[in-house]
């Protein structure tokens, strides 16, 4: 037998006691105790018969929660920047160019991504606690003659969310794909790709799906599929709708090999897909809508200011809250997280210093979870040394 | 309450029964149970201290497996393609030349991603169950002049392992990086980053890891870090190391969000890398080399043909195998699957209809299950009616 040396020597990894906190910021979010269990079910591979069956229950599921009869419909094996990168790069390419209505850090993220493409990326701002009027959309529309429109439905980083009903139907008129993140919102809040007249849409499972993040659901519509059948440039391999397209069986054809499937992934998915039909998704968006409700209560009763002055603009899944004057987000949310085990986050991008963001979504949208952490906000803005 | 009308109603997913085949294909293979248990591990995020830990785990894991005391090393969210992409759509970028040494299909793969960046290949093939000499590849580098040289080191679609060491000095002396495609081999079959000079690695978790696909580590040496840090070109955003460097605090400075890790993937990987390290990695390759020898002589008692003909050339995590005339490979795996419960593969890509592909990879590198899959050959040669 062979002797080797080694020039680095293993490593001794040990697992150390932790406490983790309730998740209760904008996501990553709890999972489902069923979902946990589906992460160990076993591994199988194509040659399997039954890895074929759950592509099909996933695909299924995913037309339900997108609420669309699109064909082009299957999750990229990654997180939610995946689901970005492969609605732009397969339906945009070099000198093509996107209108990006921006109102927080996701849409500036879509912008970063583009750019890299060569796609020619023209922005528009709203302020950040506010959304855009299908008025004001229309007029850049009309003015700037894009090949798509890209608008966050629901944003983390802000806490609102945008009105989409009808804006397919503009954009369309004016030649335009509509391109939507649904990652915060899906689940949380009703949302109907093909009657608003979507044409590429991704979300993620670590949100209100309440699943573990690293797949990320994706559909395309049939506009959408001409285009990228007919496209001239070629995005990434391993994002390349056109090839998943066989994998995933979108045409009822072909299961062709891409790359290999995490199947923990796949049925984590599934099963979050399951919890969705199970329950439904109409009694989804009230549950979500009705915790939030409750919890805005509360913060009303606390003499808080939310971030978004509208109450219409305000996301089901995640709520931003202005601090009395003096407070420090930082350490407000670290005493929370110290204190109660309850993990809310401070701003991100343009709400940094300016609010805490509260996620109460997916398995943690309930009453109880909105009064636990109201309770934790109470306590804690008793707290001098937090100012 | 709103009252939604739903156009795509609820699918019924129900649970089927199925039976899960022992996993002895070229990938992917059985996991740990300890790496099953793993991917239930709470979910945390950024803003738990056990978060960061985690990470650490796992590039001590990771340097310890490539063998390197590099810094840029880290895990891709995503499938082994995914690792085959970041390494060369960051490293090489429009019209710089690839000189790519096939003789499997994942090289085709890689030629295939080269050309969607512009990246100019040059491919020199050797017999599909050979490897290349040193003397052959310096010829074709001195010819070419490429930028990088890219070869596997296993091969799963032929069964072939290529000897690495002193090739990274053969490249430098060319101006040329080496980049090599561990997937089937790490951990199977010795590896050394550093002592062979290799530029770029990746791998995939799924194969000899015994663990889940959908993350993908890979390394790159300082020399390749120097090239990615001043290059002109933009790799994708979800891929970008120089970006991923920060989330992953490759240089101990920063840890910055990029995208949203998956939890259960990263606790499976760690449990993975502590297996590697509780059982070291010489005994590791010696027990896959064990394994192979064992399932070798049991494959020449029944008078059956290697597809490799040459020993030194054998990887010790995938056999392929020739059956004697006659035999179709398609309905012999099938076979084997229905009647034993065990998979294993026919061929793929230049191996198709040419050779069995077995795999005794990870959990399932034992003599007990070469046995076994050795038995459930020797019942199915009798069977007439697979000729």
């Amino acid at each position: 037998m062979a002797t080797y040396e080694l020039t680095v020597s293993a490593p001794n990894i040990e697992d150390r006691s932790f406490t983790k906190p309730l998740l209760c910021g904008p996501g990553p979010c709890d999972l489902w105790p069923s979902v946990s269990e589906a992460l160990a079910k076993p591994v199988i591979t194509p040659l399997c018969d039954e890895h074929y069956n759950v592509i099909d229950d996933i695909r299924a599921g995913l037309q339900y929660i997108f609420q669309t009869r699109n064909k082009l419909v299957y999750a990229v094996s990654g997180s939610g920047h995946s689901g970005m990168e492969t609605i732009i790069s397969n339906l945009l390419g070099p000198n093509e160019v996107l209108l990006i209505a921006s109102r927080g850090i996701w849409d500036q993220r879509a912008n970063i991504i583009a750019n890299r493409y060569g796609i020619k990326t023209i922005i528009i701002s709203a302020p950040f606690n506010t959304t855009f009027s299908h008025d004001t959309l229309e007029v850049a529309l009309n003015k700037h003659k894009p090949t798509a429109l890209f608008i966050t439905h629901g944003d983390s980083s802000t806490g609102t969310v945008q009105n989409l009903k009808g804006l397919g139907e503009i954009c369309h008129r004016h030649g335009a794909f509509l391109l939507v993140d649904t990652v915060v919102s899906l689940v949380g809040e009703p949302f109907f790709m093909d009657d608003w007249g979507v044409d590429a849409v991704y979300t993620s499972t670590q949100k209100a799906l309440s699943g573990p993040a690293g797949i990320s659901p994706v559909a395309f519509s049939q506009f959408a599929a001409d285009k990228i059948n007919n496209r001239k440039h070629e995005p990434p391999f391993y994002f390349d709708a056109k090839l998943l397209a066989q994998q995933w069986n979108c045409y009822g054809n072909t299961r062709q090999y891409h790359h290999t499937l995490s199947l923990p992934l796949l049925w984590a998915l599934r099963q979050c897909l399951r919890e969705v039909a199970k329950e439904t998704l109409p009694k989804s968006w009230a549950r979500h809508a009705a915790t939030t409700a409750h919890f805005h209560r509360r913060i009303q009763q606390m003499s808080l200011q939310f971030l978004v002055p509208k109450p219409e603009d305000r996301l089901a899944t995640v709520t931003t809250i202005v601090l009395p004057n003096g407070y420090d987000y930082v350490k407000f949310y670290k005493y929370i997280r110290d204190k109660y085990n309850i993990l809310i986050f401070a701003g991100l991008g343009p709400t940094v210093g300016k609010a805490l963001r509260i996620g109460l979504m997916g398995v943690n949208s309930t009453i109880e979870v909105a009064d636990a952490v109201a309770d934790a906000m109470m306590g804690a803005l008793k707290v001098k040394s937090l100012l």
